[in-house]
């Protein structure tokens, strides 16, 4: 794929601020800025990496004072030649720069299509431009160190070793059926089968780390069940830290449901609030508690809240019942009321972290963090030997080749052939090439740079 | 008033995009950067105006991917040492390198205070500081040229142009009356007088530009009028691209004020739809007439609807009545029907620009366009020679410099004595120094920055 085009989008959000951003990359950046660009210097003579004070102009017309950043392939994001004009941050004084920009020469560019090239130019892996996507939609401070690290090219660099150990057997085999005198295959499946259980092994760990992944970077979903009036409202006006949902002493206040995102510790919650679950005539209401069930049902985590002021009745128990095989963290409430439910009579029913809290007083709150935090990630997360998979295209990459991997153990197992084996790893080695990217269609890469936002 | 701090802010828009930056300012930038940066130099090492690539990084724990942007006093925006840091541009990440900055000696910036130490350091006057958030907030073409050539100083260098004048004539009053024998005032009334009428003259004029130099930054405040069913949705729609307003034959169908932006060639108008005028029992439809009465009063321009279908009416007349005095342009609306209204007829009544227009085809809303800009810019605005005061504070400066100067001029017609001139002349003078930012308290500049975007 030659590229002969120069692109330019503006790379900063569209909204009144400081400082806009345009971009402009490839062949022809520098002198395209040299149109526009009027300064002491002319930009396309003045070294890479430097910055330039002028001002953008589309013929005599001046559209503003700006400071140019000047960086020559390969030494540039993209590896092409990049000019990048700091200007002021209105929308239509940005826009009107760019609008210049591509008077003069240049084309829109599309969505990603400056981490497209990094990539086409061997600037980063697959990977790590997924990573930079990822870094950008970070909400917390583990999806930010794992994709940051998936930048550096944590999971690039432990899918390259995997692949090399599955080139390093295949060859071998090949060697040896090509040239049987000197090369012998004797007691090689033993040698073999270990090798590929320790690959199954690691894959198998870095595909149990999709979920966390998933939770780390879109947050865990998390639903707050109980029976009505337990105080299920009030405590996620605690979490949120404002009055978002309405609370009454009327049981079945809340009917729909409510979503917050929460921050908890580095960790993102989406958090549900939800109708209370009981028997019910009323249609909305009964509406409200089926939905309530269905998420429930999709839970990452469950926080049963139990009022502790009055008996547990028929609903606690079918709620308990429910959630017998779920994440699920119970709050006992009203922990500043009298108490008549303890823990051993919830103990009985289900055998889940228990913790007294007070919604209304805010106590707690520290508690029920800790526990998450516990629950999902063992307290912390070491990101500098753990990959975390957050991205569905590369799970499913690596159950391929997982499952690619068991067939080469059968085939072994089995007594067949040789070659059989090295058709099954060559396909497991596919499959993990296309997290990398280096076995990846042209559509492919397209379909997953057009998810990136405009201007990376 | 001494600056010894260093600041930070995000200087991009907050919401996730390609690029986002954080600006560091003040003796520390390069200290509290290197404190920071991982990558292949010490950025306090390294030349001004310079881009280095590497990893934002707090103690242990990397934060993103940066480029670093170096730019050492006086030769920077602020007059400071200042480091752009260019991270990627979601909220968390900017957030976070932010933090990282401040923790490691930065104080985080007020809004503005980083054109306020330009002002303070002497890199602008104040009349460019404040064209900066203009240029910022310009919604269309003409508001931005406008700002633009404040930012490039046309309205100091006219302030300053017409102080030295002021300046000049003082102290040669002043030596004249310490040193009668040698300096002579005899005849320097006249002299005097005309000079001052010069200067009325050119503040009067420059004062004159102050509405329009409103409309362009803010748009021309626009009210359709016209009596029920009369089309003034239609044409809103027309002019927005979208339906925005809910159009049916059922007369008062529009009751609330629809307010929409729109650019026209260059010019904005804040246009708004208003409920159809006409004598009704209906208590919301009444609210709505009174209140579509009342912006009319306020408007810059009103967009008179006549519906040439119909026979003109008591409403239409009443309309035309209460809009005698105003810039308006009457539209002989629904021109694709058989017409019963002829312009003569409206001209009876109402001498202002007509158009036939068709909202419901579309037709002759280009003429629509080319009348506004007509009537409130004669056609093109050449911004090279000619000054537009866009802001109230400089505008109210000007006006206090205008009475002075009048008083000046009775003054020598009145014959009072010479030093009575020079006290209304320095007042002058420091009406316009307020403009440049020369005689301008603490108080006042701080006020006006506060105002400013954060991170600008």
């Amino acid at each position: 794929m030659k590229v002969t085009e120069t692109i330019a989008a503006i790379s900063t959000a569209m909204s009144d601020s400081g400082i806009g951003i345009v971009r402009i990359s490839g062949p022809d950046a520098f002198e395209i800025a040299d149109r526009i660009y009027k300064g002491k210097k002319t930009l396309s003579s003045q070294p890479s990496h430097t910055v330039h004070y002028g001002w953008i102009k589309d013929g005599e017309n001046t559209i503003d004072e700006v400071l140019v950043m000047l960086m020559r392939g390969p030494h540039s994001y993209t590896g092409e030649d990049t000019v990048e004009i700091d200007c002021h941050g209105g929308v239509f004084v940005v826009r009107k720069i760019l609008e210049t920009v591509l008077k003069n020469g240049a084309r829109a560019a599309e969505p990603g299509e400056f981490t497209k090239r990094a990539f086409l130019n061997g600037r980063m892996d697959l990977s790590q431009a997924e990573a930079v996507i990822d870094v950008i939609h970070s909400k917390n401070e583990y999806a930010l160190k794992n994709s940051v690290s998936q930048l550096k090219g944590s999971v690039q660099r432990k899918i390259s070793a995997m692949r090399e150990e599955i080139l390093y057997h295949t060859a071998y085999i090949e060697s040896a059926l090509d040239d049987p005198e000197h090369i012998s295959l004797d007691g090689y499946g033993d040698t073999l089968v270990e090798k590929v259980e320790e690959l199954l092994k690691e894959l198998k760990k870095l595909i149990d780390t999709a979920d966390n992944g998933r939770m780390m970077q879109e947050g865990i979903r998390t639903v707050i069940v109980g029976k009505p009036n337990a105080g299920k409202s009030s405590l996620l006006n605690a979490l949120v830290g404002e009055e978002r949902a309405i609370v009454t002493e009327i049981e079945g206040t809340t009917r729909d449901i409510l979503e917050e995102h929460i921050q908890l510790n580095g960790v993102s919650l989406n958090i549900m609030d939800t109708a209370g679950i009981r028997k019910t005539e009323d249609v909305v209401e009964k509406i409200g508690v089926d939905r309530a069930k269905n998420q429930a049902e999709d839970a990452d985590l469950i926080i049963f809240v139990v009022d502790s002021s009055r008996n547990l009745d028929e609903n606690d128990f079918e709620i308990m019942e429910m959630i017998q095989d779920k994440n699920v963290i119970v709050l006992l409430n009203k922990s500043d009321l009298e108490t008549k439910v303890t823990k051993e009579m919830i103990q009985e029913h289900l055998d889940k972290p228990m913790i007294e809290i007070s919604a209304k007083e805010e106590e707690g709150i520290y508690e029920l963090e800790q526990t998450v935090k516990e629950m999902f990630f063992r307290g912390e997360i070491a990101f500098n030997d753990e990959v975390y998979i957050t991205n569905v295209r590369q799970k499913e990459a690596l159950e391929q080749a997982f499952t690619s991997l068991k067939q080469v153990k059968r085939s072994i197992e089995d007594g067949m052939p040789e070659d059989f084996y090295t058709i099954d790893l060559m396909d497991a080695y596919e499959a993990l090439g296309s997290i990398t990217g280096e076995t990846i269609g042209e559509d492919l890469v397209n379909e997953i740079f057009s998810k990136f936002c405009m201007g990376k």
